[in-house]
């Protein structure tokens, strides 16, 4: 598609309408803008979907890293479960935008969130929530006899440095006090083992996962041998998918950042490859040069509050050789020339990779969705600050 | 105020009313939720416009750090010339809501963006717009031209590390640009020099900053030698508003953080104290406990997503000894009792002080403002997101 020259007015006639596709391109994007390249969005969930189908694995992935409704709705069409999200007011924008088979994979605590829980599983019965507290295990039931639902509760699992209730004993006697509560079901077990998903090594990444979803896997066993029934243990992440999957016992699979990927999972090894690759980079950052000084540097418009800045790396220019990107503050990049032949003018546009997908896109209202250079549809990040 | 013990829908009903005074404490705030301490937020403001209005000088505070219309209201009547903001998306939010006085920190580029800029420039005739190129400056004439506004036009010196035209000579070449055609107004120099900011020793400080804004001084004066009133010459940060506001020649500052406060400010030392706490915290991040490991470890529900990151330092517990916060991803934060009389139980609420107030509040939709523990207001953050 070629630009069509249109002014901002135009531009925002359009994007109000919701018609963007044949119109817009990428140069009538205001920026800082957060791009999904369509392609690798998409070659990214076939690989992952046909991967766990043929390892006969469910996939629920993980909503917190994207918070947009259109994207999992996307990813229930592909054959997932429903959305995994971390938090109750993330579980609410996506059901109140048509997305079901939601799991919270955060305890829901204190009765003001109990209340909000009961009217989500009133009108979405298939929700699953976790717990790790015996207390909230009664008051979920309590508030749920009042309310005359029933609750679906997952075990979470201490497998990681994080939350859960410890493995073996400890998760029995949860299980056991949910199976007798007449308004909650045990729905399974939720082993979310953090600290490996970003080992760098392939083969020890395999062995930290192997020995964290194994205990999740013999507390399954351990459960059903007094007779409860374990129908999910869920788990994984995108630096695990090709190991979890493998693990006999383990029925489903929680990856979120497989669908943009980012920087801190492509400086991890891959299964025989010393860089991540599995999956393609389909989300970026526009940018424009607003400011220049020299003939070597040039200054951007995002900054700290463009990118997340949790991990160690900086932004990584896209399809763009011989620039390197320093924080220049909330605002600002300051892009050096590494190689002389690179020359940056006031108003290029220069398209950065991330160093983490998920806090990136809670920074931004909406994502424009990209094909090619043809902006094929904006999508709302639904769930955006929802942290509660 | 006693805690009325509202259910969830009653409270949801009187948040949407906007009508909390009286009724809502903090222990009726879904966490993470972001708080401001009334009382302290009042003390920072007078005690910053009364110390400049003793040393002659004008105050038009950032608004890039609460990106929040209704404080730019606030620091408006309390004196500010208006409010500066980063971004021409925050100054269309801030005029949309009634703020003037309105100074864009960073170059308006591209044919869209001048197109807002223009039609800003035509309900608020007294926004200015920072400039640091040449052609830039033509485009932002000529578009006025073709509209029939006029635009007010600061050069952006480089005193600093980041944007800016050199100082001396290459300024007065843009400034007479400026002065040279039809449908731009110069309107002074706007000079901020972020690496004296946070620099640790005071006198050290203070050094830096005279050195920076020297320069700018002295380009005032050539510019005057040629001609050229420079009405304005505006700059400074919270950690140099007592430095800056010394400096002959400098008629204007432009400080964000002095209302909040936070761990990066505080970390550095005061005029004649080793921490600066000229102004006091009244910025905070409330979070609950949703975890417990053992007797010493508790999981609140804040992460990366609850607290910038982009500083070294963590989050502390405010009104709490014994503690220490660990990053526990996206969405936890990890609490380590550091003394064994710490009990903290599911359910449980601690509030912190944040790393870096600016891209803190960036990630939250409003702000919880307290007169103790009533919430007297919300207040929506105008801007959240408008980083273009």
């Amino acid at each position: 598609m070629t630009h069509r020259n249109y002014s901002w007015s135009e531009i925002t006639k359009i994007l109000r309408s919701g018609e963007t596709k044949g119109k817009l391109t990428r140069d009538d994007l205001p920026t800082p803008a957060l791009m999904l390249d369509l392609d690798d969005f998409e070659y990214n969930i076939d690989k992952m979907t046909r991967y766990l189908r043929s390892s006969n694995v469910a996939i629920r992935p993980h909503g917190k890293t994207h918070k947009c409704a259109e994207i999992a709705k996307v990813l229930i069409r592909a054959g997932a479960a429903g959305s995994c999200v971390a938090k109750l007011s993330e579980a609410e924008a996506f059901a109140d935008n048509g997305v079901g088979g939601l799991l919270i994979t955060t305890a829901v605590i204190g009765k003001h969130k109990i209340e909000r829980a009961i009217l989500l599983a009133r009108n979405h019965p298939d929700t699953i929530f976790c717990v790790d507290d015996a207390q909230n295990v009664r008051d979920l039931d309590e508030a749920a006899g009042v309310s005359g639902v029933r609750l679906n509760l997952a075990i979470d699992l201490l497998v990681g440095e994080r939350t859960g209730v410890g493995c073996g004993e400890p998760a029995l006697v949860l299980a056991r006090l949910i199976a007798s509560l007449a308004h909650v079901t045990f729905a399974g077990i939720q082993a979310y083992a953090g600290q490996a998903a970003h080992v760098a090594e392939w083969e020890k990444r395999r062995r930290v996962s192997h020995e964290a979803m194994g205990k999740a896997v013999e507390t399954r066993y351990l459960l059903e041998k007094h007779g409860i029934n374990v129908a999910i243990v869920t788990g994984g992440s995108t630096g695990t998918y090709n190991i979890d999957a493998e693990i006999n016992g383990v029925t489903e699979l929680q990856p979120g950042s497989f669908i943009f990927m980012d920087l801190a999972y492509n400086s991890i090894a891959g299964n025989g490859s010393e860089a991540f690759h599995d999956f393609r980079n389909s989300l970026s950052v526009l940018t424009t040069v607003v400011s220049k000084r020299g003939s070597d540097t040039a200054v951007v418009d995002g900054g700290f509050k463009a990118f997340a800045t949790d991990q160690p790396m900086v932004p990584v220019a896209k399809n763009m050789q011989g620039v390197r990107y320093n924080w220049g503050g909330d605002e600002h990049g300051i892009l050096e020339a590494i190689k002389p032949s690179v020359t940056l003018d006031v108003g290029d546009r220069v398209e950065f990779m991330v160093p983490h997908c998920d806090p990136t896109v809670n920074l931004y209202d909406r994502i424009f969705c990209l094909r090619g250079d043809d902006v094929e549809t904006v999508w709302p990040i639904t769930a955006r600050g929802m942290s509660q």
